[in-house]
């Protein structure tokens, strides 16, 4: 741990203004590219073995649990290019997870080894726009089995990741047997980038960023023919597997957002000491104090309570953990986010401008819809709480 | 009033997106142009006598006060593009008002009558960078009165309005005389966009977006040489010219701010009744309709205490409206950003990138630094209610 | 309006001492007595006329509507005994418009002319312990029809001014068709004090307090047998006079919270500028400027959305007030709540224990629940928000 | 932990009703009696071994240290009752805290002994009406060295259990030597309840309570003559004692009052899942859910920061700990005191008069102030959170 913030501090943070001058700068995501920096950064940290920390698995990963990776998490998210450094990005990360435990040996050679290399990117395309896909039972899209082809069809959109350059491969959800049980009808399906009918739309803006080089696509699925052995661990099996991923996904989101927020608060102490108006620091001067001291309450708690999350999942599986993981998804993002708010706000007009206060508060309000809006998870820590009762 | 609302519901808002597509989308300021659609909706705006109707000169504008002025100030603020059609947009109202008052014949007849007819648009040149400009005495820029010309140095920001093409001259504030009491040290100067040594270094983003085509600009003043004529009211009256130009100023943004909450609050409405999760519309589901009140108790409070404020500026002058405006200067924009969140919120995955929720989150960030940043404003709420105690 | 305010700060804010002295100070609800002090307090509001300006009937009352009563209310309202001093004190102000309105010339003769004249006082008997009152439809207590008498039966709480030793007559409500349509089946019966059957069984703390001499009573109606002459207006009318009822009274109760809002303000004040702590008045210190300002903001607004509903009732009639009404029933308590634990907060050791603090917090956390809890009238706003887009 | 449990639930719960009836329900509180079912569950308690176990001297105490107590100390604060059944009550912990490490022997024999055998109570006299008790800097009681005897002067309040007739002394805080360094002016004495001197002039209220038998008195010291062997660890170290006495205290209250908020949610909870409204249990109207999912949240995160507190104050010393147990003295109150308000408004009419809830209140509200208000505490942890930016 002390090595990946040494390696944060010495080689990433340094170089963020490297990577950002090296963007191609374009709204055009066709022409998108990636600052060689990345690759040179991504190498180093491959050669100090700071790389797939977050995968459990002791072949393919570091072996380490959620507890012992969760603090590294917090650290990547004090920079916004240090988790692809660490191969440690989302969708990946999640991608490499469903492979390890459920991919078939072809699927593993084919897109989970170069994907742990870092020579190829992924995407998972789950959401959709016509519907709330906060209730997995409205998912329109389809895969259905014709012969020995899975046929995918429908219109996903929020699938990060695939405006990059090196998206290999997207993991597809889709209701293949409309009549089963609600918990098997969906089935996930390995769809590389470049298959017939998969076309690429749009990138999407997140308060008008598209998040260049990386993406948020809306991509239309129109016929797409696959061999059936491109499904993942066989038809009916999708939900089940999205349930294991979100777990270990949500932790690591939660922890970057921390870290972002330990940025932002850094930010706004840094005004608040440095800056002066009438006469004094920011820090002397009106309810400042109390706002930096509300945010570093709620960061701490925030990291506590992510941390219980993570042994709970470590120690008691998704289920045992399933109160708190929801409870984080919560708090975390709206820490961030009121950090953020704060950290702009004590910055004046540069506040607004500032193009990392910007990113910021545009993951905090991206972390407060992704994986289930505040409104699902709160709804969930409720139903546990009053099942007691009842 | 009814004229306004059926101009904005039949001609404004339908035109909207075709604005949108006329527009150059550059990031190079220096390219922008017009959407043509804006002078058409102008001339026809002009022709129904919907037109300088913020100006309370019977000789140039409308005749209105404040309090006629405010509910048709809310009306355009349901469109981002009807304030300009209805050349009611800042600063050039401001800047109007300021010479309607403060201006002399030479300077009405080069400035203020073309801006008036719509034909040039203008910038406030007041913050800037290095400094906390919420403290006036903090300001660097000056403009010495050497022989028969005023020298403008300085770098200023936030100077709305200078990427437009059609923008003409800037007010400059800077300070005249150091030793001067308090508030005679500064004085207000008309300064065409094009004269020598004004350098307009670029635009500045607000969440990543660059309002194009008004944009929001870093400028330098390097040794600008103007005519002395070119001072407004004389030197040392900078800082009592800023005082008048505020008051109503700040009421106009609190009123487009409100009317913009109810567009948001509208979004937000319209999308709970029409989209379904769990088989109930969102309407339905959780703490939703707390939201909804909620953001209804708080716009209508918001708008009766900026009605409020517009009362006591009409008939108490600015000292008497001295805590009614710094108090919806704290409200009107924190209403919109609490129901804008909310409203991004509800439309899940589509609200982080609908362009029209962004750029009302942009516009209430903005306001809440602008014209004073809330803590300013805060502490002068605090200050006269304390007063009455000691 | 000065007249009013006049004899609060010259007889009454002096009086509260001796009034207080003058309790019984006892629990057993049977001792109390009333203060000497109150009759001389009242005999001279009489004598000027300041009396019942609450009641709009011209014969009866002052002939105000809900806008220039609403003033005189929010003065009341700094003083916990001024409302009985000017007659203008609930439930004793509903009882008496629902008599003006509704009553019978027996009626009024008996029971309204001795109220007018502050020799009696009165209850209303409408919630019910063992069901949610938010749901009228829930009601139990039945006034059945049996022959020339009408029959009461049912468990009433919070009864107010049931411990009042002048307390003449209960307004009770109960079910008397329970097969009428939804609205028809409730009657209102005037019901004196000591009839047989009627049980005062206890009387309700606040927060501890029992609010001698006033009381909020538990009481069972045991087969009470009246004169069916009793019913006012007829039978079944119940759910309508309710209604009439509830308008005026919620403006009432509101303004008086603002009232009393602007007293825990000026408490709150006061020793912000005259407390001393680490060398500095405590108005200097940390955030409280931030918590007067907001304290400020909040009363202001509040004050407008009231005066806005009175002004709805008097214009358009209940149904037109609905929202503003409802609105404000959610803010002014809450607003009260806020700046009574603001006020609290900033006393220290002292707050917790003073007198007029803890009755304030009493006072606002009670009127968050009487005449509808926040959560009714929230949900009013919301669903009458939502009506506009389906 | 899981015998406190149990005892809690079976011995402690049934008899809370017990209690309260055997109290002898008066104001004047020469006349209050300790209800005869406490000793009784004191000397169960004490049979068991559930005795003391707040103590970490392995000699006097259970030898547990902060990390071990903190989890029995949330238990206890589900009771009102409990922490005395367990001899674990404020202020004898802290008070015995003091004298195992301060008090000389023959302290120990006359004081401490009684005190750890629940045979006396005792009381800590520090707070002072006239000044700003947050600042010690402000105290202005005195304790003279004259000769071989020390003089108490000084009027003190808040001093909690003077009203137990069982209380045997209290600590006494004042100032020796006004002119030594800050920190070396004060002494703490040990000072008897009969010595002559000490007069109790009142009990305080909390929101109308007096919380019999315990109370909290103002009490005048005039002129009481006292050994100089009074004095605890000598002259000038009273500031000294009072840092030490004040972390593993707040830990303390704020376990209890995490404790006390789970008894609050559980409140909560049954109301919202058996009361029916509008045909549904309450649990499913509204934002209930939000709100049990917002309590279920801020108390699992404060009690982490609490426990976190409790481990670096076992590992770091109180100055390791300053910051976490500035911010649980926050946290704690406050979330205490929301889910208190929510219980209260889920329960209706019978929230507020509830005695239970009331009691609730009473404590978050005077938690939020006793040991260091809100916003000592919070601009503690701003000065920290800045040092590391200067």
């Amino acid at each position: 741990m002390a090595q990946v913030q040494r390696f944060l501090n010495e080689r990433i943070l340094p170089n963020e203004q490297t990577y950002l001058d090296q963007l191609v700068g374009t709204e055009d995501w066709r022409e998108w590219k990636i600052p060689p920096i990345m690759e040179e950064l991504k190498a180093e940290a491959k050669e100090l073995g700071l790389w797939n920390l977050f995968l459990p698995d002791e072949g393919y990963g570091a072996g380490l649990d959620n507890r012992d990776y969760a603090p590294i998490a917090e650290i990547t998210g004090r920079s916004f290019i240090a988790p692809e450094v660490f191969n440690c990005n989302a969708p990946d990360t999640g991608n490499a997870e469903v492979l390890v435990k459920y991919g078939s040996d072809e699927q593993k050679q084919q897109w989970l080894e170069p994907l742990l290399a870092g020579e190829i990117r992924s995407g998972f395309a789950m959401t959709e726009p016509a519907v709330a896909s906060s209730d997995a039972t409205n998912m329109q899209a389809t895969c259905e089995i014709v012969g020995d082809e899975v046929v995918l069809n429908g219109q996903k959109w929020w699938t990060s990741g695939a405006g990059d350059p090196r998206c290999g491969f997207f993991i597809f959800m889709g209701v293949t047997n409309p009549d089963a049980n609600r918990h098997e009808r969906h089935s996930m399906v390995l769809c590389p980038v470049d298959a017939p009918g998969v076309k690429i739309l749009r990138m999407l803006p997140v308060f008008g960023h598209l998040d260049e080089p990386h993406g948020h696509a809306e991509i239309l699925f129109d016929d797409v023919r696959l061999p059936v052995s491109s499904i993942i661990a066989g038809p009916g099996r999708g939900f089940e597997i999205a349930q294991g991923r979100l777990g270990p996904g949500r932790i690591h989101h939660c922890m970057r957002a921390i870290g972002a927020s330990e940025r932002a608060l850094q930010r706004l102490c840094e005004r608040a000491v440095h800056r002066v108006a009438f006469g004094k620091p920011l820090s002397n001067l009106g309810g400042n104090r109390d706002i930096i001291a509300n945010s570093r309450m709620a960061i701490d708690q925030a990291r506590l309570l992510t941390m219980k999350a993570a042994w709970a999942l470590d120690t008691m599986g998704t289920f045992g953990a399933l109160v708190d993981i929801s409870a984080i998804k919560v708090i975390a993002p709206n820490v961030l986010q009121a950090v953020t708010d704060a950290a702009i706000q004590i910055h004046g007009g540069e506040g607004m401008s500032d193009p990392e206060l910007s990113r910021l508060m545009g993951m905090a309000r991206a972390l407060r819809i992704a994986d289930g809006p505040d409104e699902v998870h709160r709804g969930m820590v409720a139903r546990l709480e009053l099942k007691k009762y009842v």
